[in-house]
């Protein structure tokens, strides 16, 4: 492949996108699909009534981009939460570090790499492109020292940029916290393991516990019932909600028709409807009949009086049997996993063990289709294949296809195959019994990451290496002279990889094909006239996060070594930018939120991707005899290592937990403004388990009020599993 | 080497053995070395005041076992406290199992060896040490499946001892924790990284942070200072001791003349002098001179009101800059390791780094002498020696040499190498920061292990592979059938290994001959004439726990391979249950431990034991061509990970934090017994950090109280910076 095939390839490439982005501009003004690209907007009742010109709506605009461009920080962090200003801050950092990669190599290294030869140069589009990768440069030149300064220089500014944004999320983490003062989470507890007892239910059990040893604090507690048995009364509940909604809908749907954009707004809740709150806490514990006792796991929220009697609370080790008692600070309401609190604690480890160890065999299974994908690149094992098919001969001579084929075709199947990975991880991570919705989207974010690093990153340069020469890189010593032998070969792969799988996924997550497939399924099949019903989604950053790491590490490792990548990078992370600013301001609704729990992530992530580079480089020089140069690798790994140590100790403990300090100065402002009764008086209905409508509700619920989810009363559940549902409508 | 050879070495040593222990049996009726045996005793005044006739003391008897034998497990908890239990239940532990794994080898493993193949047996006596191994099992033997069964019944009968130890000592744990009520450690939480301010002292700081967010459980502080300057002070001070001394020395002397087993105790403090106490703490806040600014720590002691209120304290992250204001449970006054509280918080983590590549480099480089002493043990290559060096020739044509040669001379060189790894790695562990001395010496104790178990299992069975086939072994995936080609060969060696470094180990654990040689120096070199000023030792934890366990490993590994070496191993068990029970009842003195914090790395280790035993034996069954004894190893490592894994959910946390619940209701104990006044006013003068005398003094000092240390008080230090030292001596 030469500089030309890589331009057809990026000019392919840029139409496709171009083409995709206007389609985008024009979809997203058809009011039939403000569900799909608007959801957000839906959500937070932010859709402005407008009906453009029947001949607007099929002209393509850039009007979008604008619009994402001036978006401000607050209004993301409005939109999207803490986690997706966190993510948008590694799309900048990415977009700043590459900026300064970029400078350095095509204004020092290129021109280094492309004189590093003593030959005749052709016309520049005609060259090969490893002309411009350090296999150019002569073994022992004296000019390696540049390739070694620019990388203490690339080292050195991601760190200090990635030391200042962690500075910068931890700031925002702690601003977060002591603004959400409302916050149900803060004032409860989740325990787990609770101990069976002969005499008492769960709640009686947890009731003593907790009056006993946290008398002074303990406020009151809520169960968590099996969703197995109290789920069917639900269903007969939710019946009589469609019951309802069949009664609203005719008015609603009268009203709205005339304007589309309205529409889905009207499933909110009208004032003429009212349900009753959950407000059931003081009574619903003196139950006392063996059929609720029988119904309850042992798993328990607790609330307290205080942020910072609950902070300690879920601290310590509650008894000397520590499968017992196990506390943790509770999610927030709409955060909370419900189905997995009732996993017995006992066996949660044995859960996680196995959940770990399919993980890994997962990682490494995938390894295979990787490796033929890698078969297809390399154009000579194409040629050996057409002479086994000679049907295929035809096709295999023609110029254009075989570029095609060599440089477009095997990113394509690697993509497709790659996004089987991630809905496989997060349904391990449901396994695992995560207690929030947040916290396994995080895990599956952390084994997605090591998914695609393994198998795209890993896989392909090991593969390469596979084919030609197995079992040499078998020994361990080996494989980072493997990895420099093979970066430039495969630097062209990856250019392409850019290109079909970055690009192309960014054109994808703003037209959202399945989304519209799903809408479409919806209304025209399944015949949905009601949009109410029509879920958002939440943004994916279990496969977006590591998207962004993984050009991040590819960056890194070509930066110096074949920086004819970085241009398309920087393509890449641009459009990134805009068009994850359009889709969280739009489309992805923030149920809940880590708090910035991704940062970590994202900053051991890079560390990682600098000393992967840091090692290659430590082979490239070691292969090119620079002794000076690859010693001088050394003192930089240390240092990065070192630094990463000191961000650890410095910032991490924070992502963990919140400080004590913090937590005390909230209750304190609490009570001097006298709020303090008021929160406890909402605490007990903040956590509604059976609500059937939450999920579905168009509205942002009101975080710890839940008047207008169904608060199920366990009164009205006791009187359901025996009688018809008994649903009070107020007028 | 043939089984005479091995029952010669097995007379030599059991000879040696007996010798030296009717030799101990003499030295210890000696009075003059009483402070060499009796250190615990006379710690605890328990010596009794018998004077033997002159003839009895010159005849070797063995009393001395019967009273080791006898002693119950209550008295060693009073005399070595629950570590010391710990330790015996350890060599217990191997006792039992080890009984049950002879047992099981030597009447069913044994003779499947000796008659695995067709061959005619000499006079046993001359059979060569091969016929009782696996070696001698013929490829493909339908007879390994009672190997395997073999593997499975000690694992099983392993794990299941495991887990009811594990148990008991965690109920001990809490029982000590329960019963130790007075031990101000409990409402005590070290400070350390408290930020500088301009305006205040540190001490100031810690009193404002502290009296506003917990201001309702902080009860007062104590700065840490400088060692430096104010040592200089102590010295002043201390001469002015030893001028006390010096007044009191005659009358002592001269009243303890004609009974010898008296003396130790005449250090003590006699109630005509009396010293003031260091009760301090109110008067110590209140200087504000510049002078004693600077000499102040960033590390204070702060007092709580109850046990649970510091519990708390100890857990959370006080401030949002996680390195400011480090909260941690404050160990016993006498565990405090005071010089390393010192040490900036901030620099700690890289001092931690530091140690921790160095402990690798030391592991790594002690290799090298190893790779030397294996040299020695292979007979032909000292006959390759003789041929270089003629004048070695004639020692080694004789038989008995050459036996004195492969079988004793290596471990000895081995052994005595090994013995400078111990000091260094506690020099290590002292750099490393640990706040307190009995986790510095369990720190040690894990790195000795490490050290021990590589150097001298894995260092002796890699470099035997390493000196026949350098580079071979290099392939990971070959080390474990390296390993298993090893076992049966190398078994050898570590039967030899038993005898000289256990057995002998024993006997100068016994003998003392450091304590020895030191007291006849200090005594007839020094001329000291009083003993007082001559320490008692603690029990050294850090060699002696990774010695049994390295003992363990390697009874494990060679089991059912050479299972010749399970009678050594015995004995040495049982050797060492008697003699460690026997010095820590007389001559250790218990001055801080850790609270059984021992037995997750006995337990940990031994799993690692069973696990390496596993995998060497999928390595033997799949050099013997045997497909399903070797896969049915698979599970059996997976049941023993996972047995693992459960255990350290279920116990470990216990050994990590004290349960909030075990913690409350000893604080409610208190109360209701009133005697919380009396803890709060002794806690402020329970921790001294400069009593020149704590150390030096045979009485057990009690534990919250510091009345006969030099409790050192500041007003006291000032005025001592200037003037002549004033000791306050009231009649």
């Amino acid at each position: 492949m030469n500089l030309s095939a890589l331009l057809t390839s990026a000019g392919i490439n840029t139409a496709i996108c171009v083409v995709l982005f206007s389609l985008y501009s024009v979809l997203r003004k058809q009011p039939s699909l403000v569900n799909v690209y608007f959801g957000q907007r839906l959500a937070q009742k932010r859709v402005k009534d407008h009906d453009p010109y029947w001949l607007d709506r099929f002209v393509p605009s850039a009007s979008w981009i604008m619009k994402a461009w001036e978006a401000s920080e607050d209004e993301l962090l409005e939109a999207g939460g803490l986690d997706a200003v966190v993510f948008l801050r590694a799309v900048v950092f990415s977009i700043r570090i590459f900026s300064i990669v970029a400078i350095i190599c095509l204004f020092v290294v290129i021109p280094l790499n492309y004189y590093g030869q003593e030959m005749r140069h052709d016309s520049i589009t005609a060259e090969p492109l490893a002309v411009f990768t350090i296999d150019n440069i002569q073994e022992g030149s004296k000019w390696l020292w540049v390739h070694c300064f620019s990388l203490y220089v690339i080292s050195g500014c991601a760190c200090f940029l990635l030391y200042h944004e962690y500075i910068d999320i931890m700031k925002m983490r702690l601003v977060t916290v002591t603004t959400s003062l409302s916050a149900p989470s803060y004032f409860t507890v989740l325990v787990r393991g609770i101990p069976w007892s002969l005499e008492d239910s769960y709640s009686g059990t947890v009731s003593k516990f907790f009056s006993n040893y946290y008398a002074s604090s303990y406020l009151s507690h809520q169960m968590v019932y099996q969703s197995g048995p109290i789920k069917r009364i639900v269903t007969l509940k939710s019946d009589a909600e469609k019951l309802y909604h069949k009664f609203k809908h005719p008015i609603a749907e009268s009203r709205c028709r005339p304007m589309f954009m309205k529409c889905g707004l009207c499933g909110g809740s009208t004032p003429s409807f009212k349900r009753l709150a959950c407000d059931s806490e003081p009574r619903r514990n003196d139950f006392g009949g063996s059929k609720m006792r029988t119904k309850e796991c042992a798993a328990a929220l607790v609330f307290f009086r205080s942020r910072y009697a609950a902070l300690v609370a879920s601290q310590s080790i509650q008894s000397s049997h520590p499968m017992t008692w196990v506390t943790d600070p509770a999610p927030e309401p709409r955060d909370v996993y419900w189905s997995n609190l009732c996993v017995p604690y006992q066996i949660l480890w044995i859960r996680r063990i196995f959940i770990f160890v399919a993980s890994i065999a997962l990682v490494i299974f995938y390894l295979a289709p990787v490796v033929l994908v890698q078969s297809l690149v390399q154009y000579d094992k194409l040629q050996a294949l057409q002479k086994i098919f000679p049907v295929f001969k035809g096709i295999f001579q023609r110029r254009f296809m075989s570029q095609i084929l060599t440089g477009y075709l095997p990113s394509v199947i690697l993509m497709l195959f790659m996004y089987l990975g991630p809905p496989i991880m997060f349904f391990f991570s449901t396994l695992e019994g995560s207690i929030s919705r947040s916290r396994r989207k995080r895990s599956a974010c952390i084994k997605v990451l090591f998914f695609i690093i393994w198998n795209v990153f890993f896989g392909n340069y090991l593969s390469g290496s596979v084919l030609d020469r197995i079992g040499r890189a078998s020994n361990v010593s080996q494989i980072s002279k493997q990895l420099a032998r093979a970066v430039p070969l495969m630097a062209k792969f990856f250019m392409t990889y850019v290109m079909t799988s970055g690009w192309a996924s960014l054109s994808c997550e703003l037209i959202q094909p399945f989304g519209l497939l799903y809408y479409y399924f919806y209304r025209y099949i399944l015949r949905y006239k009601d949009d109410s019903s029509y879920g958002t989604m939440t943004f994916p950053y279990h496969t977006e996060v590591p998207r962004v790491l993984l050009f991040g590490l590819l960056g890194f490792t070509c930066s110096i070594f074949a920086p004819l990548i970085l241009p398309l990078l920087l393509v890449y992370f641009f459009l990134a930018y805009l068009v994850y600013r359009n889709q969280i301001l739009n489309v992805y609704e923030t149920k809940y939120q880590s708090g910035g729990l991704y940062w970590p992530i994202v900053h051991y992530s890079t560390i990682f991707s600098l000393v992967v580079t840091q090692l290659i480089a430590l082979g490239v020089f070691g292969i090119k005899k620079s002794k000076v140069a690859s010693s001088f690798m050394f003192p930089l790994i240390i240092a990065t290592l070192l630094f990463n140590e000191y961000c650890r100790q410095r910032f991490h403990p924070i992502f963990k937990d919140t400080a004590a300090q913090v937590v005390i100065e909230m209750d304190r402002q609490d009570e001097a403004s006298m709020r303090m009764e008021e929160i406890h008086a909402k605490l007990p209905s903040s956590y509604c388990q059976f609500s059937s409508k939450c999920n579905n509700m168009r509205e942002p619920i009101p975080v710890n009020d839940c008047e207008i989810g169904t608060g199920v009363r366990f009164e009205e559940l006791e009187g359901l599993d025996h009688d018809s549902p008994t649903l009070v409508i107020r007028p």
